[in-house]
């Protein structure tokens, strides 16, 4: 506690790192690129938890539980799949003391596994829609991890559905993207860009992949959210028919969609500061802490007696807590709970008690207010509500300060080194010239915005024609 | 749907079976060993996850999350641990596409990784106590599966704690037991027996294991929950000390306690029938289905119009849902219902609708009643508790008229065989005689009681002395 953060501008990375270590966020393990998730983080991940699946449900979608293990020959069904995943796969050869017959990998994704049982259970039009969702941990062998953004096992959602046309599944596709931006927007605080992956950069075995984008502090993207239209890919995979109307025989068709801890990584750089983390209210599982601060023994009494008496008229609505610990000193506990990002500090000295009063603290500003004792339930209500408002419209501005319109290549190298930042750029469609600027710049098409003026133009790299622009970027 | 479940009596094991396969709870998967949760089944994990961590959580416990894989090392460390776990786990060779160093277990439960992990995180008697769940998958290589009762890989928790004393992990021990009885009773509504496990039966690395047990309809045991005294053998094997008041250094205690998807199995083997499952309400997604039923459509009009005034009036309070799909038959709904075990049917036919009344009718016994349009409300929800009432006075009386004093080997292995249930007979406390009598019997101690008379007596099986009864049966 007592060690300082190294600061962002001094360390982006070694910021991040430490901010997690030092808040107790979560761990570094013994195992090989796989990271323990502390309570403190883990508090983060219940809230994503409950929010997005309040959001599924209300969608009509149900959970289940699909198996951990996927045989070899399933990985091998779908030729862009198997390719895509099996080089980062673990893989189980003994059980129970023995060799297995057929190898099992543990799931980097659950489509193949899902897609067998599906064909199981589809058999006519009247079984379809499936709308399933499960929440599961998945492995995926990473060479360099970094913790929330990367790491060899991740927690997340992954969503299965199957539609007796390809419309439907493209609705549903977008349906899930826009309760993902939603989400990042509503509740992270999080603004994104919503758009298409390029033919690179989309999910390996689908039609095409849309996602939301994000912008963190040092200006890099982080792909936050992916809804992916699998076509009948899968469906033909595995041989998955139904019976239509008209008693022909169809394939299925497919949508997937997740995402995972990552958003804890993303919430952590969207918006804190040199001083630790800093939540948006709808995601600080405590929303207030009340701070006592005396000498005396005879202010101890009337400043606890006042600290209760706020505490009592706060957590009617407001999830407070009252710091009272007598082995701390204020300025100690104010700067852990900094560290820890909870929204509203409210400081009670014994003048604030003979006033009636209350210092009010804001964790993102920092800004600091006298409250009545009569208003501030009031305040603070309605000042979670700013706080909220406040980091998206920070975070939207910020994207937007930093994203550049260029033309010429050159320029684009030039400002991607400095400032840095999004960069909308026309391009050609073409998978080379995407391939060419990634290695020469380590930049990525990020995406393929779906808001954007008709505005034809050329390739900066190759001067073809060009429909519109996409966001070129270097992402996590 | 149109198949007929199994019933009980003509076969016990497939009339469970039957059950879950068509009420889509679970369904096998191609992966040996391991189910499906459909989401009929999750929808009940759900249940037992939400009240449960309310429970856990309103007693000071947080949720974190370790890693599925332990290095064989670690596996290695605690004496008994590994060898009564090493044998039934899975075990990872190749990641990334390259031989491993070292082999990773899939976790079979995770004292050895977060006592790894305590390790870096306790230094003094400030750190503790830490009380500390995780949700999560688990893989055990079983020869013989059934259906959520035991699964190569099953969803559980465990709880892992940390303490200054014996006498803490004890008191935290024995505080999740009553949770657990709790739970089983007030929520399952399954009466449980609550006592200790024989040092054959409690697990590998425990001092000792306290449990909670309930009898099944074919009076056979199953073991629903656990809750050990690690002692300090895990802090031990992974050298956490920590430093007490005095300064003195000294091993940390600990303890660790479960419960899994096997709970959903007992739930459904304790009450349910040969129509299908029954539900306790407060385990049902919903807890009322409303079936209109007409013939004409001057019938339909207003049977269906009286129909959603009495959705709207009790969806105020209930979860009820309005089943007015027309392609199906009422009898088939109400077969449908049935097997999917909603606790009470609504019945609205023209007649009904004429004397603005329903028909109510309960899942557990079946039993019709006719209802005022004006007093459904308070009916149903009073109802409600008493179904969850009944059900659980049903399962005790139950256990208790198939539990039997017996004193006489010979009369115990006659009458295990028939009627068959729960044995209370004294043992002189030696592994030798208990291993005896499960190898000639197959029955095994399945709890030392708690409460029972302070009554010596002599071992059935050799003789000898023994300070008090405890209870034996065939167990699943």
């Amino acid at each position: 506690m007592a060690e300082r953060l190294t600061k962002r501008e001094d360390d982006y990375s070694r910021w991040y790192t430490d901010l997690i270590i030092q808040g107790k966020l979560a761990d570094y393990s013994p195992v090989k690129g796989c990271m323990v998730i502390r309570p403190n983080g883990y508090a983060l991940w219940e809230k994503i938890q409950g929010y997005l699946d309040r959001m599924f449900k209300e969608s009509g979608h149900v959970n289940a539980y699909f198996p951990l293990f996927i045989p070899e020959s399933f990985m091998e069904k779908e030729a862009e799949h198997v390719e895509g995943f099996s080089p980062e796969c673990a893989v189980v050869t003994h059980g129970g003391g023995a060799l297995l017959e057929e190898k099992l990998y543990i799931r980097p994704t659950s489509e193949t596994i899902i897609w067998s049982m599906y064909k199981k259970w589809i058999m006519s039009y009247r079984d379809l829609p499936i709308l399933i969702n499960q929440w599961a941990n998945v492995v995926r062998w990473e060479m360099r991890t970094r913790l929330f953004l990367r790491t060899t096992e991740f927690l997340w959602q992954e969503g299965h559905t199957a539609h007796a046309t390809f419309d439907e599944a493209e609705e549903e596709t977008k349906l899930i993207l826009d309760i993902y931006r939603k989400f990042a927007e509503e509740y992270l605080a999080v603004s994104v860009l919503v758009g298409k992956k390029s033919e690179a950069e989309k999910f390996a075995g689908a039609l095409h992949t849309y996602c939301i984008e994000a912008m963190m502090q040092d200006k890099k993207a982080l792909q936050s959210g992916t809804s992916h239209n699998l076509g009948q890919n899968f469906a033909k995979a595995f041989d998955v028919k139904f019976q239509d109307k008209d008693g022909n025989l169809q394939s299925v068709w497919a949508t997937s969609w997740g995402v995972s801890t990552r958003l804890i990584g993303a919430l952590i750089m969207a918006h804190s500061d040199d001083n630790g983390l800093v939540l948006p209210p709808k995601m600080a599982t405590n929303q207030v802490v009340i701070i006592p601060i005396w000498k005396s023994d005879e202010e101890k009494s009337r400043v606890l007696q006042f600290a209760n008496q706020v505490f009592e008229e706060l957590k009617q609505d407001i999830k407070v807590i009252l710091d009272d610990r007598e082995q701390f000193k204020p300025g100690y506990k104010f700067t852990e709970w900094e560290l820890q990002g909870i929204p509203v500090r409210v400081e009670i000295g014994p003048r604030d008690e003979a006033n009636k009063q209350v210092v009010i603290v804001r964790r993102d500003t920092r800004e600091k207010n006298n409250v009545t004792a009569t208003e501030i339930r009031n305040k603070i209500n309605s000042l979670l509500v700013t706080m909220q408002k406040d980091l998206l419209d920070k975070s939207r501005a910020f994207r937007e300060n930093n994203t550049y319109t260029v033309d010429d290549y050159d320029d684009f190298k030039e400002q991607l080194e400095n400032p840095g930042g999004f960069f909308s750029a026309h391009w050609c469609g073409s998978a080379n010239c995407e391939f060419k600027i990634k290695e020469e710049t380590k930049a990525t098409i990020r995406v393929i915005p779906f808001e954007q003026p008709d505005e034809p133009g050329k390739c900066m790299f190759c001067g073809h024609d060009s429909k519109g622009r996409v966001i070129f970027a270097r992402a996590y």
